[in-house]
């Protein structure tokens, strides 16, 4: 699948349409060659894991912000050291989805059968373990320790969110603002570090590096709305992954929340009946009716508004009217 | 536990004893400073994980090897980056333990229970990674980009034996060479890191760095076979893990490979049934009669010759005489 797959509706609009396609595969090329191993063993999953790769969303994210902190629109602008910590993003990105489906027990991802469902889940935490330590080496290459921890710091937000949402499961208390801080850490940080770092490796004022840093937490808050939307309403042949993952391990997400938050009363202990017995079709037709859902879109579409505003400071160019389009692609995908 | 125990014996023989207690104190309190979170339910697993820190093998050979290497003597020439990549090396092979256990399917580690069995596999990988990610996210606060270089190359070597060692499960074939090469791998490679990088944070010449290298391989191969062997024949109450997991999970190991080299014919395939039924006492029975965990042993004692004389361009000292004692108690503990 190409890279821009899912970003293709925003980039055919968009006049600045495939201005990072050059450096992206130069990110591409870095991530394949910190990729190779002298084990035959090794090699083979590595190449298994290169068909995980699909949207590149914060690799290409990264590589815009370098330009549109500086108003620069021509990708020449971006150096070496961008496009590797661009390969980095990715890496980690990778290594979540490799644990990811080792938590979630899925089988499909990106229309694939995933590694623990091939090799079993002891390779797959190990082929994890690999892809992030290599995320790290690659890092450590650029040679600039502000990387180096910036990335560090991230990826232990990364892991608090997912053990404050493991430490949650079959929680249905869970509120709004704990949803939100989950998403924050184990989703949107990850993202924001992508924009602010591509600002700062072009030199960008701290009120730049910070504008792009807003507007890649807020993105990848929305983001992750609407892969939990996705989750509940989404055609698995479309997403290419496997679905109502969320509510078999009994994860509460911002439509369900929701939903619960309304509910009282004995109305309230029907409805955590039908979670309990794990019936996705009845549980969607309720939220649906409800308006649970729409209200879910409601949040992640102030989200991507607040994204959008956070650029202002800005200089005016196409690669920022870009960056403000891609983010309301982010939820109007349906994979 | 005090970090000692397993050491004691070369300690109370050697002069020299002690020598690094304070700065090993230090490495404890940045390790414990280290994980730290806002988040309580990430502390309460920090907590619980702290217990796993039993031997600190690592942190002091890399202690050690930074006085060695220079003939000090005294701690004092120690430096708080020696400190903080001590504290490093343990976490990194502390987060190795928590992916361990979830591999082994392992309930009891240092005498209490795993995190895997008591959270669940999910909580157990997340964990790990946490660690990982703590581990670089310290390396990077040295502020040195060539330990992050060091330390990464590490662990992808180390996760590297780790797939070799599970695509070859259940391999009656695995020879000798193939699993020192995993086994330099899997264990080996972070051992030598901290020895070398013990020296070379002391400004040690490159033949001293190599030396010390050299003798941290050879140690922590001789390790790692000490314990395959306990695997088959320790006593669980001593050992305080549960033991006979390499069989169950199909991993062969040097007495097991040096049992099965020695089988031909009719008593080959009659060994193979027993293997396969799981029978590790049956097994622990014939591989004693014919001499396999004798000759395991034995190569564990070569690889601690070796690392003895890997010390040979050293300056004499009493922390020399140290390392050369401590090698061989590797080989003699029973846990």
């Amino acid at each position: 699948m190409h890279p821009f797959a899912i970003l293709a509706p925003a980039w055919r609009r968009a006049p600045a349409a495939g201005i990072v396609a050059g450096a992206l595969q130069e990110v591409e090329e870095i991530f394949r060659r910190q990729l190779r191993s002298d084990l035959p063993a090794v090699n083979e999953l590595a190449r298994h894991v290169e068909r995980y790769r699909g949207k590149m969303l914060r690799p290409t994210l990264l590589l815009l912000s370098g330009l549109a902190a500086t108003g620069r629109e021509d990708e020449s602008a971006l150096t070496r050291n961008h496009k590797m910590a661009a390969a980095v993003s990715e890496m980690i990105h990778m290594a979540t989805l490799v644990h990811d489906d080792v938590l979630d027990e899925a089988d499909t991802r990106r229309r694939g059968a995933t590694i623990n469902s091939l090799r079993g889940n002891e390779t797959a935490v190990m082929l994890g373990d690999w892809l992030i330590s290599n995320a790290f080496h690659l890092c450590s290459l650029i040679g600039d320790t502000s990387l180096n921890v910036a990335f560090g710091h991230t990826t232990n937000t990364l892991c608090e969110g997912e053990l404050l949402q493991l430490s949650r499961r079959e929680d249905v208390c869970l509120d709004e603002s704990t949803y939100l801080e989950i998403v924050k850490r184990k989703t949107a940080a990850l993202v924001s570090a992508c924009c602010q770092l591509g600002a700062q490796l072009s030199g960008a004022s701290e009120e730049i590096q910070k504008a792009l840093g807003m507007y890649g937490q807020h993105t990848g808050v929305a983001f992750q709305i609407q892969d939990d939307i996705l989750d509940f309403i989404g055609d698995q042949s479309v997403v290419g992954k496997t679905l109502g993952c969320d509510l078999l391990k009994g994860k509460a997400t911002l439509p369900l929340i929701l939903y619960l938050r309304d509910c009282v009363g004995s109305s309230r202990v029907d409805a955590i009946n039908v979670i309990e017995s794990r019936d996705g079709i009845e549980l969607v037709r309720r939220m649906n009716k409800a308006g649970s859902i729409t209200a879910a879109q409601a949040v992640a579409e102030n989200m991507i508004r607040a994204a959008q505003d956070a650029l202002e400071p800005l200089p005016p160019s196409q690669v920022k009217t870009l960056l403000q389009e891609l983010a309301m692609e982010v939820i109007r995908r349906d994979r």
